[in-house]
Parts: structure tokens; sequence; C-alpha cells
């Protein structure tokens, strides 16, 4: 069966975010210029170093996103959306998009289809695990929805991506979610990161 | 200068304790016994493992801890209270416990000796920087009493030691102090842990 992974970046304070989001600050109030280049520097400067951690989140089968991460337009999609990462995104494989209001499914290039589930992160995953096929199922963000997909006890292993900062305030990981035990699997430090892999035990 | 250390074992949602200590349970609903032995089983459990982490802590010239981690007495020193830690506690060194209730030093055997400090975290630090003569000053926690130091602008270094679990409410690093920039210097693994040092930058 697959597995269902939870993969992340955090400052060391928590937060996956900052408050206030709007389309021109994907991450908000990151201390930054609200894009995520400071959350996600070991990404986007160091790429190299982190080819590893990259690749494998590449290497999903299918993809789950809350509706914040996916874009700012709340309520119902009254405005052409189609994510913050243009034409051809990353993913190359349908993307599950957790929201409240129903959308036809949105073809992209490059293998991405923006699936919009309605029914709640279950059938979400139920569906993101069918797509996959023997790949695994990757739960992007935000902090909300992985905390959602944790509470209800449906992640097999947590990697985290520490980076040097705190951010004071934001979306933080494992807010409300009940105690979890976990066992430390994999640890690897770059420039700009700690990378650090838990499978999730209870 | 010697070099003023913050050095602190979290969980990975940054408690360092549970809340509700009482003298049994010096780290309180610590999801465990409350002795702490699970957020310290790095130590307790691996210790050959983490030798390393243990000596550079039992290394420095001289503590400061705040007043719940020197013990469960609270208001005055209304009964005999010298620290969990025995006749012959591990600090081998001047240890300066915050309090707002003067008492007379208390010297152990082993050299330690417990000086209290009543007048704020600044006096306390330039009292350990006087007693550590060219060691290292560690600020031993606990969280409160790292998140003071913090605010303060007082710590050059941060060795946080991530262990694996969340406990889902208790005391929390970081908690109420403005974003730090921080520079990741050295990461080290073992199995129930994850060692890391931060520079404090601003």
């Amino acid at each position: 069966m697959n597995k269902v992974i939870a993969d992340i970046t955090m400052s060391i304070d928590g937060c996956s975010a900052g408050h206030n989001q709007t389309e021109k600050r994907p991450f908000g109030d990151d201390g930054g210029d609200g894009s995520g280049a400071r959350l996600h520097a070991w990404m986007f400067d160091t790429p190299e170093e982190n080819r590893a951690e990259v690749d494998r989140m590449s290497a999903a089968g299918a993809f789950v996103m809350g509706r914040n991460m996916f874009g700012p337009v709340r309520g119902a999609w009254d405005r052409e959306w189609n994510g913050w990462w243009g034409a051809n995104p990353p993913f190359h494989a349908p993307v599950f998009v957790l929201t409240h209001h129903a959308r036809e499914p949105q073809p992209m290039d490059g293998g991405t289809t923006y699936h919009f589930v309605t029914d709640g992160v279950a059938p979400a995953l139920a569906r993101a695990r069918d797509a996959a096929g023997d790949g695994d199922v990757l739960i992007l963000g935000g902090a909300n929805t992985v905390n959602q997909y944790l509470t209800a006890g449906l992640i097999d292993e947590l990697r985290l991506h520490f980076v040097p900062f705190t951010l004071g305030a934001g979306t933080r990981v494992f807010e409300g979610v009940p105690p979890l035990r976990l066992e430390q699997v994999a640890t690897r430090s770059a420039t700009l990161v700690t990378h650090v892999t838990y499978r999730v035990l209870s």
C-alpha cells in the first residue's frame, strides 16, 4: 500500500507560513517579501545540496494540498486561479486540493491536474491513493492541512525541514494536534536546513 | 569574552516541559512519569551515543537556571530545597538561580554552589560571566528563562536537542520571543535525538 507522507518546511518555532496571505504574498508575513523565499532558501539558494530531498518530494504519485496553499481565492471560485506555479507546475501528477467549493478538474501542462475535493480530508486522501498507484501520496501543506491529517491519524511519515530562524507568529505545524509518538528515522543537514524524517507511531 | 549558550531539549512542537510541575513530577505532564525521562531519553538511555553533547554542557564555567528548573518551591524559601540533583549535583561549578526571593548561597558537594539572584536576568548573567572566568556560561532552562534571555538579546549560541515526539501542550521555547535570525552551525543526529547548534545573529 502506498505511504502517506507529510512534507513541510518550518522555522524552528514551528511556523510554515506567516499570517496575512495575499495574492502577491503567498507566505504572508514570512519575515521576508512574502514569497516564502526565506523559508525555502534551502531549495532555491542551495538546490544542489538538497537535490535528494527535492527529488524525493517530486517522486510522489499524487499530492494533496489545502485551499490556501493552492491560492489566495476564498469562498466561491469567482475568478480564474490555477495555483501559484504557472502553466507547468512542478508536480507532474494529480494534485488534490481541499476546498468547500466544487470546481471541475483543471489540467495543466506537464502532467499536473488539479482536482478539487469538497468532502473532507479522508476522501481526498482516498482519491489521491487511487491516483498514486504504487507511488506515495505527499501531503504538501499548509500547516492547517498537515495538522488535519495528523489529527486524523492518516500520516505514516513526517518529513520536516527545519530552517534556521524563528518567525514568532504564523501558521504552525502541530497546532491543535494531539500528542504524537514518533520514531526518528533519518537526519541530514545542509547549509541552510536540517532535514529530519519521522515515522508516526501513533 | 565568554560565550553565552542556551542549551535545551525540546519536543518538535517546541515544549521543554509539560504543565503542572510538582515535586514528584519536575517536568509535569511530560507525556510520561513527569521525570523528564522521555524528553531526556537521549541522555539517559543512550549516553554513549551522546557523550560529546553532554560533555559540552558539563564543560561550562557557570550555569544559569530559572526558579522552576531549580525546584517546586514557590514564593518564600519556607522549606529546605537544594535542587533536584541530590548532594553532588552534575554541575561542578557555580549555578545562578533566578528568583524573587533572596537566599544565602548554598554550597554542595563536588564544586557546585547555588547562588540566588533576585535582580533579574542581566545581573544574573553578569555574575555568571564573572564566575565562569574564561569558560562559557550555559543557560540551562527552563523555556521561560531561555526565552527571557533570547528576548534580551543575551544569547550567543543556541543548542537545541530535538526529540521525536510532540507534547501538544507545555512550556515552549521561543514563546513570546521576537523573531530571531540564526545561522545553523552544526547538526548531529543520534538514535533518539537530533542536535542542532545555531549562532544567534540578531
